[in-house]
């Protein structure tokens, strides 16, 4: 982590006192409810300046090293375009497996050697805990794109942003969660920055992709109201927010087993007829046949806008670690 | 497409009225001879402050996504430089394999993602029609880069503008084919282009590799003077533009058929001293013995000038496109 | 070589008469003492104006073409950061397997390719003297960023520039280098680079892992002081600057071989008990266990600190070559 204290670099002029300058982003159990609100604010100023001027230098002269560990074009070209969109540079890092990682390099080391490059890092890593680990050894700012099945707070972050643009508000909302539940890092990351707020939660997946007890018992302590089920058509009519994620073939114990349940989960035209008319469907994306392409053109069909959502929200993240924020 | 009336996202102070404003382009049918004089227009005046200042910021704060599904290093370094060169930003994606891709999601899904991030994109693809796909769902403009055995428009684009830079017209030209004349997508759209101004067109190849007889048919109909020969030094002293292609081992039935042909088709000092003085020799590159490297000093040899011809041409393209031209 | 002479694309306002404009950076041997404390004080500019301002533009509008033909993460992020750092834009070319090159093209049809799109190109390749090549089909300058078991001379002039700011000179100091001595391109360009001062230098290697004697010949024949010795516990009390590299199991005849000599070449805090209080222990990197982990909390662990001087000095050369320094 970098603070102000020990960071022997602090390029003149920057805000020692914003609040998150210096400061790592590697879990949404870093944000309370007040956290939320100024990430949304800085986020929302994000979006006007976009849609006003497109690009602008709040962050002219910065430099991000976007260290991806395994694929992902959709978060690594998010965060590309947010640091660009802000006026800064980009070291692009997506060879690692052929890289001095390859010759036995440690995740310490080459975060060392890429901080003397850059002024904050990005990772994406398939080692749970491998964000918190660069952040002890780095004294720039680190970002968490997603560790394994740990944590991706950036895509909590950009989902509950989402819902504020979207809806206007979270309080009160009904949110369903569906699909699979169990191995889905995104929907627990959620679930837990949602239990922040006055929601209710239904989760509806497959017998063999239920949402954890556990994690359902620590939100329940939370006082958040949740509720189970495997049918859709039993939450829809309430649901605020539909939160669709993909049900994977591998997950099943045979072929027959994915067939059966598949149908289930799969969001046509013919069943948002029995959704609100003012509600969004949300999707992490990328979809493989959970969302039909005739929902696309239902105005409801909020997964592509969540994708905008994400470049603002990441550049909101960006301009507070570097304190330009 | 994306038009200035269905764009929600037209930054402040884009040109809505440029004629090529939020246009794609993906085919040289497009372009008819006022559109071509239009875009050379641009070009040279792209070369002038090229080669006056190097970089100006005429897309200073422009985002382009750089879509290659499959890998051209040339085609895709010239839009980089293109961009760059215009005070734009890039986002490179090379990696389509490893990506969201691979996990089984659609050109249309992958393309509305990265209208998200960027302002314009550039797509090559080894499918037929993909770049009208990707357009056809994206409201940012789309460029093709080449799809498949399709089309290369911006290559065509980039050998006429070659042409008249270096030869000052076109029309009352001889343009000399040589080499794989079936296969390549370069010279058949580089032929449709011709069609549109007085030239004589002279095709050199092995029987094999003939220029197909339904485009011959075609671009007859439209009163192009068209001649066939399998021995280049029949019209050699007649050229005014002799555009060389690769003739690949892979396209014959045999090494030893391959062999036969092979030395037909090689370019040497030699041979060019049956050529006029003041005639052009092109190849789109990369050349793998097609022309021998003692040419490259003669000043007759265009190539490595066309690539950069080629950086002005994509220059002017992505300008009038952004309404920037 | 580009010069300004024969350079045809000259932009405005370069320094032409600047002395290293235009100059391609091939090997060590380019280099008297004059020149390199030319470079250092550059070098020294570029620290303090990072230090102060992270970024500025004194290549804004300048490309690099940064052409990797070999994985290296360090030597092309330095570079992009350097660019990126002087305000200029990068052209990232790493796939080179992927591209043009795999379909058989040239070096020289490649660089000439690239210089159409960029004003310097830096290029890492596996074949000794594939940087000089590439540097006689250029206009544009070149930069050798290691070609195979041939030279690497950015890395060698960042190690001394590493020791003139950490010690605050070089005359007078006595260099220990340890471990792969054989091998080691790092080593022998450094040596070459020392032969310029007033300096001893002591070689601690396995039996295997000599420094050539043909070399040692050549600096003994300029007058440098040097010595050989199996035991780092000799020398390690009167060393000013330890370099330590990398000992490859593959370099032995067997795994007993490698085991034998191993835990001698390993710097532990015990070890460095017996070393001056004021020395500085350096690595090229990455590290396979060659440096303890526990001993980067000494302040005479310079190996992070190197990295950024490599920074500094790769700035140095980009602006010096592109005539801005």
């Amino acid at each position: 982590m970098a603070t102000p204290a020990n960071n022997p670099h602090l390029p003149f002029g920057d805000q020692r006192s914003a609040p998150w300058y210096g400061k790592d982003i590697l879990s949404v159990r870093q944000f309370n409810r007040e956290d939320l609100e100024y990430v949304f604010a800085v986020a929302h100023e994000m979006r006007t300046m976009v849609e006003r001027v497109g690009t602008f230098d709040l962050l002219k002269g910065k430099i991000l090293a976007n260290l991806f560990y395994e694929p992902s074009t959709r978060t690594s070209s998010s965060f590309v375009s947010a640091m660009e969109r802000l006026g800064g540079s980009v070291i692009q890092i997506n060879e690692v497996r052929y890289s001095s990682v390859a010759k036995g390099e440690s995740l310490p080391d080459t975060v060392r050697t890429l901080e003397c490059y850059a002024d904050v890092i990005v990772i994406r890593h398939p080692e749970v805990g491998s964000a918190a680990t660069a952040a002890q050894y780095a004294h720039k700012p680190v970002i968490n794109a997603g560790d394994g099945i740990g944590e991706h707070p950036t895509q909590a972050l950009l989902d509950l942003f989402t819902v504020k643009q979207e809806l206007g508000r979270i309080d009160g909302l009904t949110v369903t969660m569906l699909g699979d539940l169990k191995f889905g890092r995104t929907v627990h990351s959620l679930a837990r920055l949602l239990s922040l707020f006055k929601v209710r939660l239904n989760y509806v997946a497959p017998e063999a992709l239920r949402m954890p007890s556990g994690l359902i018992g620590e939100l329940s302590a939370q006082g958040l109201d949740q509720s189970e089920s495997t049918r859709l058509e039993d939450v829809l009519p309430q649901t605020d927010v539909l939160y669709v994620t993909r049900v994977q073939k591998e997950r099943f114990e045979s072929e027959a087993a994915y067939e059966a349940v598949r149908g289930s989960y799969v969001i046509t035209p013919d069943l948002l007829k029995k959704a609100k008319e003012e509600m969004i469907v949300m999707h992490p994306l990328p979809r493989v046949g959970e969302i039909a392409m005739e929902v696309d053109q239902d105005p409801r069909a909020a997964y592509f806008r969540q994708m905008e959502y994400g470049l603002y929200t990441r550049m909101a993240l960006l301009a507070m670690v570097l304190g330009k924020a």
